[in-house]
């Protein structure tokens, strides 16, 4: 929370942190955000340890500037023009304007950075500075960096937001169900009332006409894929492809607020009209693990041992897993879940892969999300929930929706 | 164009470029973009001086990256487990994996870097690999980088996928106004058909769903402002303030491709129903502004003269302009345009305030939107088109659509 973040300072020993909010990468700088709340805002937060958030803005955006709550700092404080006749250089005279804007607001010593930049011209920045400024030491953090780490852990509002993301999320699932539940079964595929097969083109309409409507965005897309692409854990599905009776779906949506808001994620996976044999064993494998893992999470428990719970029930119903082959493509291939909120991929992990020491933090929101994937025979399976750590300990999902995997179908007479 | 990019990397003497790909910031990494066409693989592009782009993506995204048309290099390649076997360190496992990659592809020497990028853990590798590896020099440039000047000029696919934009942005500026038409005057309002007040909000809903409708997105928003907000060139209008009859409207949209394709921008500015003679006025000089120097615009000159020519043309009409004042909040307050593709704003810059030597290049795409601002007035003006030009040096508006400021209205009996 962001009244972790005096704290997290004192942890790393910094003196300031600076979010950088150029231009042009609006939804995509999830760290600025935290702080403007999603609005345009071109410009950068600089909080000094113990001080309130400051947010450096153009003059045109005032209005909005000061929707956020932070302290103001117009940046026509610092005279460009003027700057550029003294520096006629452009990456010396970037330098000088950030030089004067750090000393006239005491911006010293070891000093963390944020947010999503352009590679060149940050990094020809950032070294450029860090050369000439005595007494300022760039501290650039890898990964369970600060606002990380303060984003980890919802307030009561972010989790507001994210229940209600999560409810849409569930309505747009279900109004897909309801498209396809209005075909008809002819032959292996499914009809609609024009008598012409579904497509999976016809699927992704309707979930961007549903999505739109509930002012919901999908920056990253919609996976929606049929038979051998759900063995594919990120393939988005064929469009041209015709909805086929007795195929395994795998549906995994994730979307958010519109405007680089909280996200939602989840995943059902269904089979129209009925289920083969080797689908129906291998959906309830993948749903008795989700049931066996969210019955056993606890608070502050590490995010590591639930993966290799998992993996070993998954092992002992004979599927390889990640946990034990690597790399991998068949079985259980992934890990099981991931952080979510301003970004569909936060900072809290449940990698077998890289150990970090990363637990189930009370106040995260984390999706849980076991899967099998075989291409090969033609199918995969996932199931996935958003689950919500309360600060005192219980757990709450976020999406509630059945997970059933046959949607029933009329025969077309 | 991408032709170019042999051309550009030898005159900047570089051995090899490297355009980030990192996950989540899809439609917000343009210069990856331009390698991978919008889809959506995590992943990095490396072009060595004189050979084809390699584009290194993970296993799972094997049919996307099919796609792209570029030389494929799997991640899976280098075994992350194994290095981080070997180094504990998480930073030192991301650098020995880079290494690498860089030693096997032969990458060394003089190495420019691209692409958008989490400041933190980009910085942090990064200064760490160039203090590593010997023979490997960094370079990052400001601004009118590699990429940017190749993409500054389009090829002819991309000039047909920015006209298609052009003309489906002006169908949804015509869809607002048809919407607007269909009101009645009520005294200084407009009233729809079930007699309440038309807003803002209501025009807002109207442009999102026929953007939606045609395929394209508005990730940095709209801007609709009335009165006093058309006078501050960056207030996108309030929501619940009613259209008014007289008042100046300030409509910039500035859509894309939706996941991240090519961008259009035009404004117009409209009165409802009648305009009051001070804002016909400053309409007229800034269409009259529009028409001198467009019909002036030649291939290969100086974009700075046009800056000048426009500020010339308002400064004889009474106005202040930026060329003469800085910092400025009234009259003629900003750059007759910039460059746009994969990003709203690109790198051909008007501006006044640095002169950075631009031409308009052959084969470039720029707005050009001279405007007038009286917030304390209640007003300003904005008019902007897209314009093109050609590889031989003629000039074609992207944006075919006129230039009216009143809307006419039925008065309500």
């Amino acid at each position: 929370m962001k009244s972790d973040l005096d704290r997290l300072m004192a942890e790393r020993n910094l003196d300031a942190i600076v979010v950088e909010g150029p231009d042009g990468l609006e939804s995509a700088n999830p760290d600025y955000n935290y702080f403007v709340g999603g609005r345009h805002i071109p410009g950068l937060v600089i909080k000094k340890r113990g001080e309130p958030a400051m947010l450096l803005h153009g003059p045109w955006e005032q209005n909005e500037a000061e929707q956020t709550g932070l302290a103001l700092v117009s940046l026509n404080r610092w005279n460009m023009r003027d700057i550029l006749q003294e520096f006629p250089d452009r990456l010396e005279a970037r330098v000088e304007h950030r030089r004067r804007i750090f000393a006239e607001l005491g911006v010293r010593g070891r000093v963390g950075i944020y947010g999503t930049v352009k590679a060149g011209p940050f990094f020809a920045l950032m070294a450029r500075l860090a050369q000439r400024l005595d007494g300022l030491e760039i501290v650039a953090e890898l990964d369970r960096d600060l606002i990380s780490m303060a984003r980890l852990t919802k307030d009561s509002d972010e989790i507001e937001r994210m229940r209600v993301v999560g409810r849409k999320t569930c309505e747009v699932v279900q109004a897909v169900i309801d498209f396809i539940k209005a075909g008809r079964a002819k032959g292996d595929m499914v009809v609609g009332v024009d008598g012409r097969p579904l497509t999976i083109g016809d699927v992704r309409q309707v979930i961007g006409r549903e999505l739109a409507a509930r002012g919901l965005e999908a920056p990253a897309g919609t996976i929606f894929a049929q038979g051998r692409d759900a063995g594919l854990p990120h393939a988005r599905g064929d469009d041209e492809m015709p909805l086929r009776l007795g195929q395994a779906i795998v549906f995994d949506i994730f979307p958010r607020e519109a405007g680089g808001g909280y996200y939602h994620d989840m995943t059902r996976t269904f089979a129209i009209g009925y289920a083969p044999p080797e689908l129906q064993q291998a959906y309830d494998e993948v749903l008795g693990a989700f049931n066996m893992v969210t019955a056993e999470f606890e608070a502050g428990a590490p995010t590591r041992v639930y993966q290799d719970m998992v993996c070993a029930y998954f092992e002992a119903r004979g599927h390889d897993t990640i946990g034990r082959t690597y790399p991998i493509e068949e079985g259980y291939i992934h890990s099981l879940g991931h952080g979510l909120g301003l970004e569909i991929h936060e900072d809290l992990s449940f990698s077998s892969l890289v150990d970090r020491g990363d637990t189930i933090a009370p106040g995260s929101v984390f999706s849980v999300e076991p899967g099998l994937y075989y291409p090969d025979r033609g199918f995969g399976v996932r199931l996935e929930d958003t689950y919500y750590c309360t600060p005192d300990g219980r757990f709450e999902s976020l999406t509630p929706f059945p997970m059933e995997l046959v949607i029933p179908l009329n025969v077309e007479r």
